[in-house]
C-alpha cells in the first residue's frame, strides 16, 4: 500500500511498518501533548513517561536483571570501542577475540588504552567460523573479555557463549539485540547500536553490571564516557537521542506484540532457515560460513563469477530487492534479515534467486 | 489545526510546522525510494543526497568558507566540551570566559587535559551580562579561547565577536546557530546541539577551520573524538544519526524559503523585542539581564513574589503555553523562542501576561 521495497540493508535497515505508522501519526502532536515527540523537552513529564517506559520494556523483552544499568547513548558501536576499554580496563589488561572487522576495530581501540591482547582470531580463515572455546587463549588476570557476538559483515554469529570464569564478558550485539533471547547474566556489559534491530541511527544501547561502573576514571576520559555518570543521570546527564528512543520504545510494544523474544526468534530463525537452504541447494550460489556459525541476521552468499554477482545486484535491484550488494571488504552479496524484514520478503528473494539461476545456469 | 500547543522549551524544542509536515509524509516512503529515511543505508546513493545536501545547504545559509570543515556528529554539545580540548590543545593551554552553565562545564572539562583558564567570568553577576573586550584576560599563547555565543539558562548573547589575535575562537552556538548572520572567518571552530534551532536531538554540528585539524592526537583520544578523522570521512567513519540529519536538511530549506539568516534575524529580532517591551513595562514581571547583552533566543523574567512566580507558569502552562518554568539553578520564568517559534506565539505570550498581571495587581 506505501510501495515499500524489500531492504536488505545491514544498517540503518527495515523498520516495522505499524512502527513506522505510528511514528507518522503522531508527528504533529504526540498523544494530545500539542507537540512531536521530536519538539519535547527531555526534561519534561511527557518526555520522561517515554524514555522510562522504553528502558522498562526493555528490561521485560530482554529480562534485564535489576544490578543492570540500561543506557540510552550516542556515538554508535565505535564509541564504545573506546568507552568499555576506558571504563572497564582497571588492570589495563583485556583480551579480544577478533572474529571480524568490528571486533578487529574494537581490539585496535582497546590497544589505545592498555595491555589489549588478542584472544583468537579467525582472520586467516577469512573470519567464516566463530572460534571454539578451546581456542581461546584467555587470561585469568584480565579485565573484560570482548566479543562481538554477530559479525555483521562476515554472516557469523557466536552459537555459545564463551566461559570466561571470574572475568566480565562484554559483547558487541549491534546486529542481533533483540533477534533471540539472550541470558544477559552471562554477561559483564552489552552494547548496541540501535540502527539495526532497535531505532533509527543515533542511539546506542549499553546495558552494564553494576558494580563494573566506577566514577574515578583516569583524568583524560571526557565526562561524556563515563558510563558511571551516564547511569548515574538515567540517560539524562545532557540531552539524549530522544526521538530514536522514542522509536526505540514503539519498536519494544511491536516485539512484544508479537510475543517477544521466543517468538521473535522462531520468526527469524525460519527465514534464516528459508534463505540457507536455499542457497545450500543452489548451484550457482553458496553461502562460505562454517554451518556451526551462520549468521540468522546476515546472509552472505556469492558466485565464483564475479560479472554474475554484480548482474545478481543490478538485477534484484530492479525487482525490488535492495541493498543486496555485499560489503566492500568481501564483494559478493549479502542479505541482512533483520527483525523488521517480513518472512515474504525472503520468501520472495529465495524465489528470486531461484528464478536467477535457472536463467544463468 | 493540529491543536498544537506554543512551546517554550529551551531545547529540545519546536520545530517548524512545514518541517513536521514533510518528515510525516515521507515516513513510510521517501520520494519513491520504497522507504522511511529512517531505514536506509548511510551509505546509498538515496542518503548520500541527503546529508551532501543538507552540508550545502547549511554552508550556503552560514556563509561557510570553503576552508572549513563541516562535520555532523552525535555527543551533543557536551562531548565538544571534551572533543574541542582533545583536538586545540595542541601546547596545552586554552583560555576560558565563563558566561554561565555551560561555559563553566566546557572550562571544567577543558581542565581535564591541560592548562585551562578563566579569561572572565561574570559568575558575582549571576551571569547578567557578558564580560567586555577589555575586561578579557586573554594568553597570547593560547591555544584557543572559547565561548559559549548564547547563554540558554541566564538569557545573554555576545554582542560583539572578541578580538582574540592569532588565536582562534571557538564558540559553542549550540542555542543560536541559524537564529542570524554570523562571519564564520572570525571563528576557527563552531559547534552546536542541533536540538533548539536545527533538528531534533542527538545531532550535533562542528564547523572547523581545516588548518586546525590534525590526526596525530595523543594516543588515549577515542578514535570517534578525532575531528581530522570524522572530517576525512565526511561525517561517515561510523553510521552518522542519520534522521536528524535529514530534518536538519529540511529545517534548512525552511529557512532559505524565508529568505535565510538575514529574513530569520528580523523575525527573531521582532519577536524578542516585542517580548522584552512587555516586560520592560510590567511592574510585576522584570528580566534581569543587562539591556546590552539580552538574548534574542532565550528570554528570562520573574516576579520577585515566588508564589506569584509558580502561579504564573501554573496557568499559563494551562492556557498553551508550555515549559516557561526556568531553569532549576535560576528559578522565575524562561521563554525560549527559537526560530521555529512563530510571532504568533510570543505575541500571545506578550498578551498573557499582561492579562496575568492585570489579575494580579
Amino acid at each position: 500500500m506505501y510501495n515499500r521495497i524489500y531492504n536488505f540493508s545491514a544498517g540503518p535497515s527495515m523498520l516495522p511498518v505499524p512502527v513506522l505508522e505510528q511514528a507518522r501519526d503522531e508527528m504533529m502532536n504526540y498523544q494530545g501533548s500539542g507537540m512531536s515527540v521530536m519538539e519535547m523537552s527531555h526534561r519534561s513529564k511527557v518526555y520522561d513517561a517515554i524514555i522510562k517506559e522504553a528502558e522498562a520494556d526493555l528490561r521485560e523483552v530482554m529480562n534485564i536483571p535489576d544490578n543492570y544499568k540500561v543506557m540510552f547513548l550516542q556515538g554508535g558501536a565505535s564509541m564504545q570501542f573506546a568507552n568499555v576499554a576506558m571504563n572497564l580496563m582497571k588492570t589495563g589488561k583485556a583480551d579480544y577475540v577478533v572474529t571480524g572487522q568490528f571486533s578487529g576495530k574494537a581490539y585496535k581501540e582497546g590497544q589505545k588504552f592498555g595491555d589489549a591482547h588478542c584472544a583468537a582470531t579467525t582472520k586467516e580463515e577469512n573470519f567464516t567460523r566463530i572460534p571454539e572455546q578451546e581456542e581461546l587463549n584467555l587470561r585469568a588476570d584480565a579485565d573484560y573479555v570482548h566479543i562481538c557476538y554477530n559479525n555483521t559483515i562476515f554472516g557469523t554469529k557466536w552459537k555459545y557463549v564463551p566461559e570466561t570464569g571470574n572475568v566480565p564478558l562484554v559483547a558487541d550485539m549491534s546486529s542481533c539485540i533483540l533477534s533471540e533471547p539472550v541470558d544477559v547474566t552471562k554477561f559483564g556489559l552489552i552494547y548496541a547500536g540501535a540502527q539495526k534491530n532497535v531505532a533509527p541511527a543515533g542511539l546506542t544501547i549499553v546495558i552494564a553490571r553494576e558494580d563494573l561502573l566506577r566514577e574515578d576514571l583516569p583524568e583524560f576520559v571526557p565526562t561524556m564516557c563515563n558510563y558511571a555518570t551516564m547511569a548515574a543521570n538515567d540517560s539524562m546527564y545532557n540531552t539524549p537521542p530522544c526521538y530514536p528512543i522514542y522509536v526505540c520504545g514503539l519498536v519494544l510494544k511491536w516485539i512484544k506484540s508479537i510475543g517477544g523474544l521466543e517468538a521473535m526468534k522462531e520468526i527469524n530463525a525460519k527465514k534464516a532457515q528459508m534463505l540457507y537452504d536455499t542457497l545450500d541447494n543452489s548451484k550457482l550460489f553458496s553461502n562460505p560460513v562454517k554451518h556451526c556459525c551462520r549468521s540468522m541476521m546476515n546472509v552472505t552468499f556469492r558466485a565464483e563469477d564475479e560479472e554474475i554477482n554484480a548482474k545478481f545486484v543490478k538485477e534484484a535491484t530492479a525487482a525490488g530487492f535492495a541493498n543486496l550488494k555485499g560489503h566492500r571488504s568481501v564483494g559478493g552479496m549479502r542479505a541482512s534479515i533483520y527483525n523488521a524484514m517480513p518472512t515474504e520478503g525472503v520468501a520472495a528473494l529465495c524465489e528470486f534467486i531461484k528464478k536467477f539461476e535457472a536463467e544463468n545456469a
